[in-house]
């Protein structure tokens, strides 16, 4: 059932990106052919499944969160891009292909990632994709851009960094996680709740609960995968963390507690979402799906 | 009187600036002091300049217009820090201080560049620096994510990047400038305008016939600079376009001929103002300045 839910969500956001890659002038197709390629990848787009589920969950139609998924996985595609560069993680491969870098330069990769970080913005706001009144848009843009800027997933990237070869410490570890991955799951369901148009603050309120749970048993599985995971399936190197001395939950727990951790971390977010109806069954599924995964 | 305007709002928006970075948690303080870095190192403030005269040319105080001068310099700074990247422009130098890249690391240049282009977009809903309604502020977000994105300045970038060695073209040069840095300047006067909260149709399509003539007339006088200036006053390397091989106005045009385009986009900018009353001397003053200017 949620794969089903899966492919209907990938199809509606691939459909709502494809038209954004058009580039306005032939000078610049080289530049929207890049962003394309960074973005149409075949993705598994959780996190506009998520938008699109926290949109459901409060009773309005999935379309209405068309930008949030847009706005939330052209965030998370620029930052891959620039997360692979070589004076970052220095990354070949990605889902199984060349990284941006490798499969044009480094040049273009630094410009393709800008590009799609103020695209999110564009998509946000686009009116083919939200039709959100102005106040509530404004929250989504200030919600957009706390959750990526320096307070959220950029600050989190830049703890990462410095956290090499660092002394383990859970609570350092998990302080980094919910900036670097957290902020922008934590964003999408408020964003895609903020979409239906008709999210009250409780109900916000529960899916921040529920987001901080599954944004953090999300990391914990990468973290796992990373040790258990074959490169074929994972698309990417398998213990890249690890070669890189990265601090991870296994190495910090033991791996059969973390795999504990990421089931106590999944109930948590059912448990957060205890006051809503059928309508959140999808989000349900998604918080199940996302710590049985295997890649 | 123009160094006066210039200097009070520097003030004004170094004051602004300033509150942004301070970092949320102590982990972080290495990335805001990069920004901060990239950011508060004496600029002319050019853009927010321009912001705050097209408020008041409208009959509105300056302050209304903080977010859009801070969300326009943070986008500059922003594409400076990424330019001057090894990948890119490979510049040491900037304003006469060691690039970000040079006096922090690589990574961190990414990441600072990557955090400023969101601290924009906060900045400019921030309730602190931004009075408009909802309606003018989605105006606003949608005005510079295009303008900043790959349709606007990432754009005009990436055309750059694929002129170096390309035939003379005056078309083709004109149409890079007016989305490398025409795009910005243009969404500048447009952002300022747009904060006074009482600007009129006409009115904005007079501030964008004024700012394409400046942001044209900018590029030019830059190209001029190169070959007139010593690095001691240009702050980065003399003849570094021509280094580098890239086309300029005076190579196209030759240097006086560059002169006097720069003079005829001054009074065309100039033009563009005439139905402006007294509250518009600063824009024009700011177009004076702008030609006149040896840094």
């Amino acid at each position: 059932m949620i794969d089903a839910y899966q492919a209907s969500s990938q199809a509606r956001v691939n459909a709502a990106l494809e038209p954004l890659f058009v580039a306005p002038s032939p000078e610049m197709n080289r530049l929207y052919e890049i962003m394309r390629y960074s973005v149409m990848n075949g993705g598994k787009r959780i996190r506009p499944s998520l938008a699109y589920a926290a949109c459901e969950a409060l009773g309005a139609p999935a379309e209405l969160a068309n930008g949030a998924a847009c706005a939330v996985e052209l965030i998370h595609a620029y930052s891959l891009v620039h997360d692979d560069l070589p004076a970052m993680d220095d990354d070949d491969l990605r889902r199984g292909q060349p990284t941006p870098h490798k499969a044009f330069d480094e040049a273009y990769a630094i410009l393709a990632g800008d590009g799609l970080q103020s695209l999110a913005f564009s998509a946000l706001l686009d009116p083919r994709l939200n039709s959100a009144n102005a106040e509530i848009s404004m929250r989504m843009v200030t919600t957009l851009a706390l959750a990526a800027g320096p307070a959220g997933m950029v600050g989190g990237q830049a703890i990462d960094m410095n956290s090499i070869n660092l002394k383990p410490d859970r609570q350092a570890l998990e302080h980094m996680h919910r900036h670097k991955t957290g902020a922008l799951i934590e964003a999408t369901t408020h964003l895609g709740a903020l979409a239906s148009g008709c999210a009250e603050t409780t109900q916000l309120m529960a899916l921040q609960a529920y987001s901080q749970a599954i944004g953090l048993a999300f990391q914990v599985q990468d973290d796992i995968l990373d040790i258990e995971s074959h490169t074929a399936i994972l698309g990417k190197r398998q213990g890249a963390d690890i070669a890189r001395n990265k601090l991870t939950y296994p190495m910090l727990l033991g791996l059969e507690a973390a795999k504990v951790y990421v089931l106590e971390l999944r109930d948590q977010a059912l448990d957060a979402l205890i006051s809503f109806d059928a309508a959140a069954e999808s989000l349900r599924s998604l918080a199940r799906y996302i710590v049985a995964r295997r890649y």
